[in-house]
């Protein structure tokens, strides 16, 4: 390659769907194209690009990982690689580099003129936010609530406030084993008319995404999420 | 089809790289599919399904308009279609029904328990995000800010304040003419040390991201965006 290295932001599955459900061609060129790899794991990452048709020449490869054992200065040692070639990122599900560690790699290529080049992938939060049907005109990812439901119920009664107030949808996630617990705290702490969005397994054979009243979800006894990926929304009513 | 009829999200690319570049082969193989669509615009719609490749049956398909026009009611009636079979959603570009008028047939599915299906396409605000190196973990979109100069000002300092208090990166767009003009305003008005990123032409050959601090970007006297579309974000610094 005579092009000046380049980092490209790889995305990943959510699952184990075919990849062609997910990515397109370019990505699958991409990854095949280069040797360099910067992974937040390197046992996902060899099992997304053997998906990605690299299986056979897995092994002639370059990993180096990235998460959040890795300091500042092993990431800005990362930069050393690009004298080789370009680097793909890859992050362990979706797309690299919005709520992971390599954002700092990211960071310290445009600090050192290395060009960033993003690819088409899925993302559960848009995924999320378009089959919603809420307001997309303004919307803020809180990433995770708090672990302690006092804490955690506070948060959400914080969430509805904003909500109402901005005309800003709230978009969170939480940790699988949790979801339930949360949805639970979801329908007891907010006003009856909010609306709350539940996206689950996005991209899978087992999604679904279910948006309605906080006071219909409240009938709704028997609904459990269960230990799946899940995105959260929850917004003032449109209509 | 035997399935019950649903209401499947099609992406549309950006401009007018070639479609493998930015959707995956189920996209292409879910609007083969479809032989009823509802769409922003009907002539931008037939020339992303011809890129699709459904050029030659076009006119067999059948197209309903839903843009900013379009009231309640007429929204309502379109309930109608799915009585024949599955809908796609198309909107004039990137992700449907995220910030245009199709989220109001999505919210209308869900209300009627038609099943609401989002596919892989281009997010030109996480691909803006990912490509920053800025904080992912806590982001909100505001659409677009005023077109007024010193309202636009004050609600760049309340983003600047919002986005250090919150640690919550915001991303905006601008109508392409005016970008320059709300980036000169940006860098009058934020701090020397906050970072700006500037995400042009995303997924197209003439695609730039740059992302630097206010007081660099004030040294880049000659540096214009031109009437592109653009994401911009604002962040504190990370590291």
């Amino acid at each position: 390659m005579n092009e000046k290295p380049k980092l490209y932001l790889i995305p990943s599955p959510l699952g184990d769907n075919p990849v062609q459900e997910v990515v397109s061609e370019k990505v699958l060129r991409c990854a095949a194209s280069l040797e360099i790899f910067v992974v937040e794991q390197v046992r996902t990452a060899r099992r997304v690009l053997s998906r990605y048709g690299l299986k056979g020449r897995i092994d002639s490869l370059e990993f180096h990982e990235l998460n959040e054992h890795t300091t500042l200065q092993e990431v800005k040692a990362l930069l050393e690689l690009f004298k080789r070639g370009s680097v793909g990122l890859i992050s362990e599900a979706g797309l690299p580099a919005v709520a992971d560690p390599g954002a700092l790699l990211v960071d310290l290529c445009h600090r050192n003129g290395i060009s960033v080049v993003p690819l088409v992938g899925p993302s559960s939060l848009m995924m999320a936010l378009m089959s919603s049907g809420l307001n997309g005109q303004k919307f803020t990812f809180n990433g995770y609530l708090s672990a302690k439901t006092e804490e955690r119920r506070k948060q959400l009664r914080e969430l509805e406030k904003t909500a109402l107030r901005d005309h800003c949808s709230q978009l969170f996630i939480e940790t699988p084993y949790r979801n339930d617990a949360l949805f639970a705290d979801i329908l007891s702490v907010l006003s009856p008319s909010m609306r709350v969005c539940v996206a689950a397994d996005i991209t899978l054979e087992s999604e679904f995404i279910l948006c309605d009243s906080v006071q219909n979800w409240r009938k709704k006894q028997d609904f459990k999420i269960g230990k799946r990926p899940c995105v959260f929304i929850i917004s003032e009513s449109l209509i």
